[in-house]
């Protein structure tokens, strides 16, 4: 009999229904990672997780789904932001590919997405990419390392279909990096 | 109040269990690889999920998670074998970067990983990936595309100290992925 694990259970904290607010809609790029920053903000000063935020829009600014890191508290290397945005907002559609019925979905994240959620761009469905801090900042400003990307990964996006626009409300998304720098935290 | 989704539940088949063998060691890298084809292989057999099958074991040959893509029956696109395979993985070693208490792990797929599973490679805590199909051969008998990876991908995870071997029962696993295509599924 095997003893192999089968199940794999994610939890966002609670928090997240206090700052992602679903009566409101989010129209412009600096609302959208503006929501995405102030999720990598609490997750820091709340402890329940690394200094990055995301959160999937459609295309009417309605919030799909907002998630923070969880890398360290749920005990796995995937779990970061932008992951758990695309997976939970697949889940609430009911689809694996976000765009697929013709809607447009954009991911607003804190920061430029590492190798990991750069692939996962790629499979999501999402049309639109918008980013707060690029990756040299997180890299001058935390011990985190980005990863290996394509040379040219914004134009690899581009042609699947995804425009990304970043710098968007960047010295904020950096301001919250060097918090969590300047405090030597590692979670 | 916000409706937002703030939990993830993802499961695999209850046959893995019968495929995936924790009581023998897994000790050559075909013994590896082959584990990973045969839950390919099961997996469109029995209609649960895409025609990629991937498992982690340690340096003693002991099978620590075994799994098989679920993109289609989750509806999650970062539901890739391989991917599962990490959180898996992690979770049953309570530890967000497998290889950290210094014990050496290894994941074998059955497929090149695409350019998401690339990603999380980096940051799993893999000393080592073994693959069986190239990704030239996924993309020549199915219609998956593997996504934009790095120029030197190999090299990037060498220079991470993740060492690469291929074509392990390629043609094996080239003969899952025809099986597949010539179906035309699309699970």
């Amino acid at each position: 009999m095997s003893l192999l694990p089968l199940q794999l259970h994610l939890t966002l904290p609670p928090w997240i229904s206090e700052v992602a607010d679903t009566s409101r809609r989010y129209h412009t790029d600096e609302e959208r990672v503006g929501l995405a920053i102030e999720l990598s903000q609490r997750n820091i000063t709340l402890g329940t997780g690394g200094p990055f935020g995301a959160a999937v829009f459609d295309e009417h600014g309605r919030l799909i789904a907002a998630a923070a890191n969880r890398v360290i508290p749920q005990t796995c290397s995937v779990a970061h932001a932008e992951m758990l945005a695309y997976m939970l907002a697949q889940q609430r559609l009911a689809s694996f590919r976000l765009n697929a019925q013709g809607t447009r979905y954009t991911l607003a994240t804190s920061a430029q997405p590492c190798c990991q959620c750069y692939g996962a761009t790629v499979w999501a469905g999402i049309d639109e990419l918008l980013i707060g801090a690029r990756s040299e900042d997180v890299e001058a400003l935390t011990e985190f390392d980005e990863g290996p990307l394509p040379n040219d990964w914004i134009g690899e996006l581009q042609r699947r279909g995804i425009a990304v626009r970043r710098d968007i409300l960047r010295d904020r998304a950096r301001a919250v990096l060097a918090e969590y720098g300047a405090a030597g935290q590692s979670y």
